[in-house]
């Protein structure tokens, strides 16, 4: 398999989406496109083996659904509609996927599945990229484009505005620990081999989580809103991130944040604290958001509200107030 | 340093570039931006350690400014302007720069010197990017944005089209060739320990091209240009690339092909054929371009002509026809 014969497949698999918008996809020097209607937003998203992903329990079929959806993440966090990706890939020659018995060509087939379905799944189209051989792990890395007529961003969060999240937090980093306890057979089954034996009823939806999360967009069903984050480090991280955007506080209520019957009832089996994976899991994918206005909606939920400051505090069950510190994953560097 | 800290400094350095045309720069999920007047052009380029760069002889400014500069030359080769990049960067978490004695903090700075030159230099404007730790090399990728009122694609070469470049070819990779000869002493200065001994005149001009190429437009300076590539892997595959989107085949004088005295004196130095620099040396960096007109501008050569089917083929001085190979750089992954 070489550079040519890769692209080539590409512009098979990928290259028919037409639209009116490309006057040129992929196959050039640069993707030429006619400018958005709305603003014109960008993100890039890495995904590194053995930091974001594990071949020994992810699929390179989720690998590839999930490079899609972080980055439709972020989109949506800034009320944008997704529209064009460009893909990194950087893949060493030998793949050492014993186990997964693929070649390099299956794992490429394999990931393409996954990018197609996360590309089909929120009406994206692939119009360039760049490829190259790793001296080491398998690096991802897609840009994608979208339009907003009005983004959101995370600077606009005011004194008295409601704070707001959707779905339940926690599942993805909660699913994940299931999996670092686990094997990956040979056909793709997910066995427990130690200390943890979870129904599978419990574990099913959090593995889906944690392996191919599908974000959702909430612009469409909420008037003004005034700042917005996707939760991807964690609640806490990026609840301090917003705020700081906007130079505010906040105050949370413990017992208002979603969490799963799954995460507590798998938290429980675990022996760990269910509000852990919900506060700093990360990996959630489910979007944060200030408002003026009450929500009724089903799947979001008010968990506190904007105060000023530059406090964030959390209120337990018996009302008792502490500061809630800004822990999630953070990526540090060693000196030397 | 933390991934926290990594961005405070990114936004400090890279935060304050105003332009009208951004509506959130560095910062949120994502960048947004007014729509370009003309067409939108979108470009993305890797950079990874050990395979496009080696730290025993390139400094983190070069690197920096190389990644600029890298994806600079795919917009120009679209006849368009450059304006805003997302930078990606994968940083292991202990650098083993031994020899240069330096943290990865100091990388870092001196890596972002480079990104700023290089911006600078072009009038990019950095809006965004993701950070991440990195389990092996390091790995840089950036995606930057153009305009073009009338790009130029690949494919749109016609019978009977002249075929010009720019500068001179080989340069980058017989420059490329002495470095892997050399080691780079402790201060940065570059010493010859092999079997080469290459006058500092000569050697100066071609180390400069290898490490820090800057690229220049062409589009302003020529009317009705029919189709344009960058040479980035080498002319015979830039030029196979160019006439096989354009359906056509070519013709290429060898006594035609610029090549710099600096090169033709490394060359028999070092006992290597200069036409071999130029034709898949590769990280050339010049322009690649066909059109109707006979052009007379200092620095751009005519190389021969665009003609039906599709063959590539070269004349040598005696008047001999060979076919022209696609050869150059091309990346290769293994069947495990």
């Amino acid at each position: 398999l070489d550079e040519l014969e890769l692209i080539e497949e590409i512009r098979r698999r990928f290259g028919t989406e037409a639209s009116d918008r490309i006057k040129k996809g992929i196959g050039d020097d640069a993707a030429v496109l006619l400018p958005s209607r709305g603003l014109l937003l960008l993100t890039t998203d890495i995904m590194v083996e053995n930091l974001h992903f594990d071949l020994s329990f992810m699929s390179p079929r989720d690998i590839g659904f999930k490079l899609v959806a972080r980055n439709v993440s972020d989109i949506f966090a800034m009320a944008g509609e997704p529209e064009f990706m460009l893909l990194d890939l950087c893949l060493p020659q030998q793949l050492l996927l014993s186990h997964q018995k693929r070649t390099v060509h299956e794992f490429v087939e394999a990931l393409f599945d996954g990018i197609e379905e996360g590309l089909k799944r929120y009406s994206v189209i692939l119009i360039g990229g760049d490829l190259s051989t790793s001296p080491g792990k398998i690096y991802l890395s897609a840009t994608l484009t979208g339009s907003s007529e009005r983004p959101v961003f995370r600077s606009g969060a005011r004194p008295g505005d409601l704070i707001y999240v959707t779905g339940t937090l926690g599942d993805s980093s909660c699913g994940l620990e299931i999996l670092k306890r686990t094997i990956t057979s040979r056909g793709g089954e997910v066995t427990v081999v130690k200390d943890t034996e979870i129904p599978s009823e419990i574990k099913k939806p959090l593995l889906k989580k944690a392996l191919s999360p599908e974000p959702e967009p909430v612009h469409k069903k909420i008037n003004k809103i005034n700042a917005m984050i996707d939760i991807s480090d964690g609640l806490a991280i990026d609840l301090w991130r917003l705020c700081r955007e906007s130079a505010v506080g906040a105050v949370i209520y413990q017992d208002k944040i979603p969490i799963s019957k799954e995460v507590r009832e798998a938290s429980r089996l675990l022996g760990l604290d269910p509000l852990s994976f919900a506060l700093s899991g990360g990996e959630d994918y489910e979007l944060l958001f200030t408002t003026e206005n009450r929500v009724k909606e089903e799947g979001i939920t008010e968990i506190g509200f904007i105060k000023e400051g530059d406090n964030l505090s959390i209120i337990d069950g018996s009302g008792i107030e502490r500061p809630l510190k800004p822990e999630g994953y953070i990526h540090r560097w060693g000196q030397k």
